[in-house]
């Protein structure tokens, strides 16, 4: 297989045969330039008018397909954009293989086609190398993977996609079953149940590159079906999983970006990555931490600052240096309404220029001015953004304010890097709706050793053994290491509120196998579209999957979900319901 | 990570870490020996009354989980029945991780255990090697299959799991949307659709490894979901495909199993494989080929066989050599109640010793005896088995029949591996059920070039760009050029006599795809199961699945299909119809 990238300089002279795509046709008086297209780029054509193909080629339209052969020669005028530039084609013969319709959109990567235009006609999308480029990446980055947990002597196992419902966490697929009417299979979550039992079975280390699926309601950056890297080890504690993974990780980057990540990456408290960036996914490409100011304000006047204090919440704020000068009373009012959607009541700002100005200036002593100066080192044209509220609203609204004013001031290195785990988490998170604790993870993750004793009694500060790889602020995988212990693991349905019965029914057979001799184990999974994303640079989930859904879950191409016959859902025994 | 096998006579006074299972505790007044298992195998442990250890050692029990140091030393009586054999450890530390409960069966290759108790405990079963090793083989197939494509410059797409229902072939399990109300998803049968639009899309050479599903009624060696090697190639005829499968399967047969495969394979037209075989997969691991007896019957007076010919039937023959005394008139009983299965009428036989004995020998004339005797080379002993009946009949029962004499004869060796392509296949097959030409393969392979022209008009002689791999009896995989022309893909369309509403129903978006400069291309998917399969020598498909279902497509472990919540269905949409 030859592609046009495959030849340069050094092969002038050479007699080639390629295929490929018409990009362009240009018809210089009798000279006619093709630009060919193959997976790997452009190549240049010349067909000149005593060449027999020269009529052939005057028949040539965009998108038709070719097969052409010729003589490598060293072009006139070198095009340095493309990396066969410096070389063209003296073509001597062309066969038309395929003639193709006028298109609906340019084949081209700075395309102005709406997307739901290019998901209609992937097949046309995916010549665009914007596209195509990312799932030549996507392909590199699994064999990486699957080369590098191979020469860790993992093994990679396929577990059933048809499996059994469990109604926990998010909603599952459901596929109707013919042969047991009235029974469903669903489509897994992830393989979590089945990668610990393979840990059960002796498998020791396991990865799978498996695909998953969650019924929900979709997001931007959320796909109906997804790609996770799993990946389970037997006899391991955390710092041996997160070992593996992060070296795995570095190897992944070396491939594909020739980027050296330093290990050991530094590990950072969940407690500590809230309080200090109000999100457990820090993204530390650039500083603005969190500042606690609680104790300045502690005999403030201002109302509404009193009020806070009094009921025992905080307040905290950021500082983007040198940037009071950018931010106008109506940006401030967008920020405002911005860190509202993270239900933070307002937001009060500090400029610190000749003197202080903002909303609140007025009303601090020189102590209150001078402590600020000094706890936040103010300097001339910075601005100070204070937010508060209890613990919980206050420190996510300034993370997430945080990340908005890095991209907005462009804190943030084009090809900068930055990878952390995020470690010991809580084992419970209060859910307000439920009125209870939940599992912050799943039911399967193991507290600390310390903490096993907490499970019952004091959940709010029950730690687990769970970890997250973060990069540049997005969770890139997580994992933890399980509960082995069966009498553990039943404290931890106990202390999930679940009944005897609908442990029985859910994991029965799940807390069956943990009796059989279960070795302690542990894992994690990185999300393979995300990290296909941070690799590629892309934004758009949709631009590193190849049949992409849409925000509802549909298909514009082949035009599905659609309606099937009644005579089918007949046999499967269901019908709709009106 | 440090496995049992790892460790050999040149290790003897190292001091080494171990996990894994306990597979046996003898008591030997005193000294306790252990046989510790982890994936790779076993490994002898020596427990001295002195030992600090010696305590726990006396608790221990199968299936309990430690981890152990102490240093290896050699055996006193070497087991050559392990690769461990020539060593033991002397223990100094034994740490229980775990205990395991009595297990329902013992963990070992020659366990008597019914399936359905091994399925139900999966993730004990996965702990026997019979099992594990296929696993793991398994591994290396599919990483072995990766890296030869990478090399040959396939990129790995993943194509989707949701899909749209096309009710062609198999039936679809289907998916209800949530978010669409009143339509489905349907699970893939197989990527054939996506890997065109990916040369449509210009990826030019596109692999994957992917999960396929069908709801058939299961047999033996089915499985609701099942894995495809899927391979597709643009710019490319029958022989540039076949060259590719060839040298990725000789591949693998090195990597596996150490073996040679001769390149080029043989290649057999299906009109050839279906005479002298009955089988578009022949096994060629032993001779017995079909012979035409029509000729010499052509003057006979033996009722039955007058009627066959005068009918238009066939009269054919296979020769057990060297088995007449090997089959009593109640074998052949057997054997004949087996072709009639094969909707063969009866089975003739002629055992050629002293004279010739057999149901017909009397009714033979001298010269019908010789030119018999001549035509298959008989000799003293031999078995004759004729059948009569139209041509599809005979060759198919004497084809099967030939199957079961290799196999009952031990005509084939055990480690022989006999690979070709069967090439040539017709276009269509006349389906008495429908009354009409149905597509042999699916309504996209291509015709031969010289065929294009019967597409309409000559059906029973219109043939085809489609070739399976065929390995000792099996079809391995196989596939076809593609229409890229869609001009005879609409003829093939009305060939397969669907109407415009079907098709752009069905395949709309596909047949639109056609028309934007699709490249010649074409591919072919092995079965991975089948493979592992044969480079596994299991017959049993479940020996090579982690998680198998059973033939009522149920997994006895998770207990699935199962039951859900009214709530799940109420949501999308649905309910059972009692």
């Amino acid at each position: 297989m030859n592609l046009n990238t495959d030849y340069n300089i050094k092969n002038v002279g050479s007699e080639v045969t390629l295929n490929g795509w018409v990009q362009k046709v240009r018809d210089l008086g009798g000279v006619i330039f093709i630009d060919l297209r193959d997976r790997s780029g452009l190549m240049q054509l010349v067909v000149r008018p005593e060449s027999k193909s020269h009529d052939i080629a005057t028949t040539l339209k965009n998108e038709y397909v070719i097969k052409v052969t010729g003589k490598i020669v060293a072009r006139e005028k070198v095009n340095n954009n493309i990396p066969t530039g410096e070389i063209e084609i003296e073509v001597s013969d062309i066969v038309l293989l395929n003639k193709s319709l006028d298109l609906p959109f340019e084949i081209s990567d700075a395309t102005t086609a709406l997307e739901d235009t290019r998901l209609k006609y992937r097949y046309l999308d995916l010549r665009r190398s914007a596209i195509s480029s990312n799932l030549i990446t996507r392909h590199k980055i699994t064999l990486a993977v699957r080369n590098f947990l191979d020469k860790e002597r993992f093994i990679e196992v396929e577990t059933p996609v048809l499996c059994k419902s469990t109604p926990e966490g998010a909603r599952d697929y459901l596929v109707p079953s013919r042969v047991n009417k009235g029974k469903f299979y669903a489509l897994p979550q992830s393989p979590q149940i089945f990668k610990q039992l393979l840990m059960v079975g002796g498998i020791e280390r396991y990865f799978q590159i498996a695909k998953c699926f969650r019924d929900e309601d979709l997001r931007a950056d959320r796909q109906p079906e997804f790609t996770q890297i799993d990946i389970e080890m037997s006899f391991v504690d955390e710092d041996d999983v997160m070992d593996l993974a992060e070296r795995l990780v570095a190897h992944v980057f070396k491939e594909i970006k020739g980027i050296d990540i330093k290990l050991p990456l530094m590990k950072m408290k969940y407690d500590d990555a809230i309080k200090k960036y109000g999100s457990d996914k820090p993204d530390l490409r650039f500083g603005m931490e969190i500042e606690d100011l609680t104790d300045i304000f502690k005999n403030t006047t201002i109302g509404f600052f009193r009020d806070i204090i009094d009921n025992g919440g905080i307040i905290n704020a950021i500082v983007a240096k040198n940037a009071a000068d950018k931010y106008s009373r109506k940006e401030i009012d967008k920020l405002t309404d911005y860190v509202k959607t993270y239900r933070a009541s307002g937001l009060v700002y500090l400029k610190f220029e000749e003197e202080m100005t903002g909303s609140i200036a007025k009303n601090l002593t020189e102590e209150e001015k001078n402590n600020l100066i000094n706890r936040l080192g103010l300097e001339k044209n910075d601005i100070v953004f204070i937010i508060g509220n209890n613990y919980s609203i206050t420190k996510t609204a300034l993370g997430a304010l945080r990340c908005k004013l890095g991209k907005d001031l462009n804190l943030i290195g084009a090809n900068d890097y930055k990878l952390l785990w995020v470690v010991d988490f809580p084992s419970f998170e209060w859910s307000e709706e439920e009125g209870r604790f939940m599992a912050m993870h799943h039911p399967f993750t193991s507290p600390k050793d310390s903490d096993v004793d907490k499970l019952l009694t004091d959940k709010a500060n029950c730690y687990s053994k769970a970890y997250d790889i973060v990069i540049n602020g997005y969770e890139a995988g997580g994992g933890s290491i399980r509960i082995h212990d069966q009498e553990i693991q039943q404290k931890m349905f106990e202390a999930l509120e679940l009944t005897p019965e609908q442990i029985r029914e859910k994991f029965g057979f799940f807390v069956d196998a943990l009796k059989y001799g279960t070795p302690p184990h542990g894992g994690l999974a990185f999300g393979l579209d995300r990290l296909v994303m941070l690799l590629t640079g892309t934004e758009n989930i949709r631009d590193v999957i190849a049949f992409p859904k849409t925000a509802s879950a549909s298909d514009l191409m082949s035009e599905c979900p659609n309606v099937v016959d009644n005579a089918q859902l007949k046999e499967l025994g269901i019908k709709i319901e009106k």
